[in-house]
């Protein structure tokens, strides 16, 4: 008999015969003998309503306030979900986050947990019941309602696993787990059965539809196993990706887990920086005042004692990080700047890559087999980021799939 | 300086500009210098698309759960209430029913209030906040969320301001007092500028449109005057119907408050039953056994050592008594049973019947005059019911009316 913790979105539980489905899932999973706590968010356009609701009072709202209002819609669902259990004979108990003791500092709307009690939830699931248990919601210090932000519910899912130290923390959703690449892109994308935390972070491009980035970092620090699992799959024979530790023991460890890419990315370059110590801080420092996130960073040293300094930002903020350079430009008595916002970023990810050679030249010969030119490149010990134009996105997504053997073995008809 | 208690229900609050209109009615009596705790309902609607929402998932849904799902109704409420005061530069803090432990018992759907800790509140108004609570929901010893019931919001506002001590419980609705009847069938009708709590529970039928019964039972149990008020009136000029305590010093007591009726009333009669101990026991045991309310009761002792036995129940339990009169019948070897659902009931209410006598007899000569037969009498201290056809509700009740002065004063043109 292991502890599950189950988290369903806000697709899963997007309407009464959604919750059902649920609640025959939840079942499921207990009668082949599991402990179940069951984390849920508001159902599908509930969340937009409620903030649609606030900006028609005031806008910005207060952020107290606005999680007051914001926390109803996980209640709604929890109260639903226990009632469709309790309706087909099973015992349930629905909890918001203050009643279960999610402890959050007071930031609110985006608030991180602190501290979780699981003396109610494990007496309720003693007792042989269901603990149903709102996603995105915690309580602070003062007892105000505060909420997660974004993609709380996966984290809520995620610290409660941890807390109760669950064998697994499931994270229901609309697909059936984590491909090689996007589907869309290539259609021969393979879904993972399992992937390391660490991949998975690199994975981030790919993942962000399936799991919040947070929760993943969250779930690799309390190490708890993390599956994702559709819901939609009514015979619950799918297995989903499961997201644990590296496992030393394995023997064959896939060299390449995926292709992440991201469309977003613009490049600026300063030339002819003189070389001298702190040139990367009297650069990036506006940058980073001006509140803008640089990505890559790669700096090269020239001949003539000068460097050439480039690094990428969030296409949105290009104009702005050009209009900064100016400044910086004159300061540091550089010769010119170049930019480019027409480039993405894609990126080779797998934990094999740090006990295999010849990655990197693998991947560079499949891209010049394209013809496409490699504008940028940076690597870190489970992944190889090349930056190219943005019209061989596809393209070089699909060679490299290829090229690494992550299409789909077909399957005879 | 005052403290406030202010009570808004649902249609006060349905949309965020009504929500701007109480935040600005709220914060004209702060600027009159007094503190004010703001309880308020669900927005109109709001409770309706829940109870939807759960009945589709299971009917009847589980109460405990039913309770989470509904008590976001309010939360929703005062969310958005303490945003539209926030931005309008006045501090407010927004509470559910748990966060300032309103304890109830445990009769989830139908909870009554237990105690309620004063300490947050008092804070806050002495921090200069506006404190706003949702109505109709509590919480019990265990934790679990707890709702009042029907009305429960005006229950809640009277326990806030008896445990605060305050020095007054406005209830705002969409109507603007109590009046001395229904003006849809006096067009004459008056607006008492005040009332006592018992003549209040007395004009329950015309009172329960504005107020819920349980709460003015509350609001004399502890002394809390209680006024209702229209959210409506954008001049803040309207002054509503105070209802207090019997004031002692008031030199002149009005005689007659007001004349309320009700329309779903049947009689049923046992004729012939011997007159001995017991009998009434005998009749009504198996009525109440039956779950069916009995209103007016009378018994008229015969020459012959027999007894006639009369009561009235809601013509919707008509047919079911009816039938248990046939069985008790039998038992008790009466003559006959009659009946007749065409009734309805019509009550003079005033505290100054206490200290005046004709008041009856006055009544009698009204209802006389216009040719009506009385079926059936009932007097309290400060009631007089009486029992006719149907048909003569309207003639009866302005009769009454015009006879005890109730007409309002035509103002010239």
């Amino acid at each position: 008999m292991a502890l599950i913790v189950q988290k369903y979105g806000g697709t899963s539980v997007g309407s009464a015969e959604r919750i059902h489905k649920v609640a025959d899932r939840v079942i499921h999973a207990r009668n082949q003998g599991h402990d179940v706590v069951v984390v849920v968010s508001a159902m599908s356009g509930e969340t937009n309503r409620l903030v649609a609701l606030a900006k028609a009072v005031a806008d910005p709202p207060k952020a107290r306030e606005f999680d007051v209002l914001l926390a109803t819609g996980e209640q709604v669902t929890i109260g639903l979900l226990a009632i469709a259990l309790e309706a087909k004979g099973c015992p349930a108990r629905s909890y918001t986050g203050a009643q279960v003791h999610i402890l959050t500092d007071s930031a609110f709307n985006k608030a991180r947990i602190l501290e979780i009690d699981d003396q109610r939830m494990r007496s309720d699931l003693q007792a042989g019941r269901v603990v149903v248990v709102a996603g995105f919601q915690g309580v602070d210090a003062e007892g105000s309602i505060t909420t997660l932000g974004r993609g709380g519910s996966d984290t809520t899912a995620v610290a409660l696993a941890a807390a109760l130290k669950a064998d697994e923390c499931q994270i229901f959703t609309d697909v059936d787990g984590v491909y090689t690449t996007d589907p869309r892109i290539v259609p021969q994308a393979r879904r993972l059965d399992k992937v390391t935390f660490e991949e998975m972070l690199e994975l981030a491009s790919l993942g962000a539809k399936v799991l919040q980035i947070r929760s993943v970092e969250f779930a690799g620090k309390y190490n708890v196993p993390l599956r994702v699992l559709s819901s939609f799959d009514d015979t619950y024979t799918n297995t989903g990706t499961l997201i644990t530790a590296e496992d030393e023991s394995t023997m064959e460890q896939a060299l390449i887990s995926g292709i992440a890419f991201n469309r977003d990315e613009a490049k600026l370059t300063l030339l002819g920086v003189p070389d001298q110590p702190g040139i990367a801080r009297d650069i990036l420092g506006p940058v980073a005042d001006a509140n803008i996130e640089v990505d890559m960073i790669i700096q090269n040293i020239g001949a003539d004692g000068t460097t050439d300094f480039t690094f990428t930002v969030h296409r949105n903020d290009y104009a702005k990080t050009l209009e900064i350079l100016q400044t910086v430009k004159a300061q540091l008595k550089a010769r010119e700047i170049s930019g480019d916002n027409k480039i993405v970023k894609v990126s080779l990810v797998g934990v094999g890559m740090r006990s295999h050679a010849g990655i990197a030249s693998t991947m560079f010969r499949a891209l010049a087999a394209e013809s496409i030119n490699i504008k940028m490149i940076s690597t870190s010990e489970i992944k190889i980021s090349v930056v190219v134009d943005e019209k061989y996105l596809e393209l070089a997504v699909r060679a490299l799939h290829t090229a690494f053997d992550l299409d789909q073995v077909a399957t005879a008809a």
